[in-house]
């Protein structure tokens, strides 16, 4: 099934079932009032909001209302936890030879091999997520705003070390994310070693939070197998496919942050920026899901990055279309205002 | 005044106002169901509070209770965000100097200036907090289980770029903290650079969250200018002082948080580890509020640490007493239990 949290004034909006192709929707308050309160309680909830949503799809449903994604809140408009992965390991890979190839004393390191043994997981702010249609609100540009298409998952509760099997059941909803970085603040954060807090402002969140069964057989192996398109100011920056070159699935991600502590219902795990290698020889390169991406390239390529960072009222994008070529999710589409 | 979440089988517990001399409570649902309800409608919800606590400290609340610590949740047994800052320098100093001193190659590294002129804080996960009583779970003694005694803030909405003294302003409640670390796990977490994860489980808060007037003129500056108390196994560890060496206060933690994003009510900002310099000369010195500060002197004096971590059965209190030598929070109380 397909869920959206609408505002309502509130601070966690009010659920609502979105049907299958995104047309209409029904307020889901009589089963639960918000999205948390599904999750705290999903298996009891979860065959009540199946059941109003098989009626939507048939038209049957009493109350349907034309759905608008503008009107939507983030699935989950606060969090109990987000923590953010680096599954595609290929942007991790041209960031630091971009790096190190500004640093030709310190020679191109490749990647350690503890990053590609054990997935890297950064804790993030769950308080204020952002609504698909929400601007981004950022006091300078100065500060190299950049976009970052991905996926995320919310999970209910798992227990302290749970295996990858056991965190795969656990999985309850699937969203796309933009999570933005400020990449200028980057360099200072990581060098202090305590993880992002200033780089990371606010995720945006799809339209739609939905059930990996909705994916079919694109949903396998603890992955999303269908593109991801994101678009800047118009033009097509990212033609990428969620599933190919992702070296951690979402299982292996949510075992990772399990390993000492459980998880509580409601937490939502992202895999990071989706990043394909390029390997159309020739033909239309994937390209990029971030900025960051395309500039390391150009970096190593030229020597330094020629493409800047996001300008305010800039545009971003982000949708995926099934095998039919119809969006999914719903999609993230933002604008970046001085706030 | 002073408010407690009890357990009732559900995930947020039920508010209670509890009386000034912890000795009785009472319900608060039918004023607010939860703490993060009443912080959601701050403005609204804490004046009706407040007569309640009047009453109940003056023996006229009509249902009245005898106040067990033992029924409590942490006073936010959720929060949509935990950030936690090292405000005491003097603890990250001496960690430094025990490392550098065991790599006799790297010499002795001061503290670089960026940690002084900004806090450091890092984001980490809000889904389960542990009450007062409870039991700190965990699967290995052998990743190094240390306590860490400190008092966090609970902020109602930040707006981002708040200066310090707006972010003072936004300060609600206050509360002990014991924030666990696996220390054995941090080594390779802090190689990776995206900060703590799996060395950071479950925090524990203090029975009781006050709001900042309850202290009178011992919160002053942004600090709590306070005795803290932590005893492991019934020995003494630290006998230290809240007030003293706090390298940044409160409104400076959460200034630095909001400097790119808000933050929204309930988020719950954590000062770190207290640690004061010694200046007894030859007195009782301050003792440690963590085993990894123990373990770090010994280390610099004897080129290796003897005092070993927590072992499971092995248990750690928390407490602030006032001038008159009363308990302030009520104390945290834990064992460390295989789970």
């Amino acid at each position: 099934m397909k869920l959206a949290t609408l505002h309502d004034g509130s601070r966690d909006g009010q659920l609502a079932v979105v049907a299958r192709d995104l047309k209409t929707a029904h307020m889901a308050d009589a089963i639960a009032p918000t999205l948390q309160a599904a999750l705290d309680d999903w298996a009891f909830i979860a065959p009540q909001l199946d059941s109003l949503y098989a009626q939507l799809n048939r038209g049957e449903a009493r109350r349907a209302f034309e759905f608008e994604p503008q009107r939507c809140m983030a699935p989950l408009p606060r969090a109990c936890q987000w923590a953010e992965g680096t599954a595609w390991l290929h942007l991790l890979e041209l960031l630091r030879r971009a790096q190190h190839g500004a640093q030709p004393a310190q020679g191109l390191a490749p990647l350690p091999d503890a990053l590609r043994e054990e997935p890297l997981l950064a804790q993030g702010a769950g308080d204020a997520f952002l609504g698909a249609h929400d601007d981004i609100l950022l006091a300078h540009e100065e500060w190299g705003i950049d976009f970052g298409a991905g996926i995320a998952a919310i999970v209910d509760d798992v227990p302290m070390g749970a295996t990858p099997d056991e965190a795969h059941g656990r999985i309850r909803l699937l969203m796309l994310a933009n999570s933005v970085s400020l990449r200028q603040l980057m360099p200072a954060e990581l060098s202090r070693g305590a993880g992002f807090l200033q780089s990371k402002p606010a995720t945006a969140f799809s339209p739609v939070a939905l059930t990996p069964d909705e994916l079919g057989d694109a949903w396998r192996g603890g992955k999303v197998h269908l593109p991801l398109r994101a678009t800047w100011n118009g033009h097509v920056a990212g033609q990428l496919h969620a599933g190919a070159d992702m070296d951690f699935n979402f299982p292996q991600l949510i075992a990772h942050l399990c390993k000492s502590r459980r998880a509580g219902a409601g937490s939502i795990v992202g895999a990071g920026t989706v990043s394909n290698r390029d390997t159309t020889k020739g033909k239309a390169p994937p390209g990029h899901a971030c900025i960051a991406e395309r500039r390391a390239l150009e970096t190593i390529a030229d020597g330094a990055a020629s493409t800047p960072y996001m300008r305010f009222g800039d545009t971003i994008r982000i949708e995926m279309l099934d095998e039919a070529g119809k969006p999914v999710f719903g999609a993230i589409e933002q604008t970046v205002r001085k706030g």
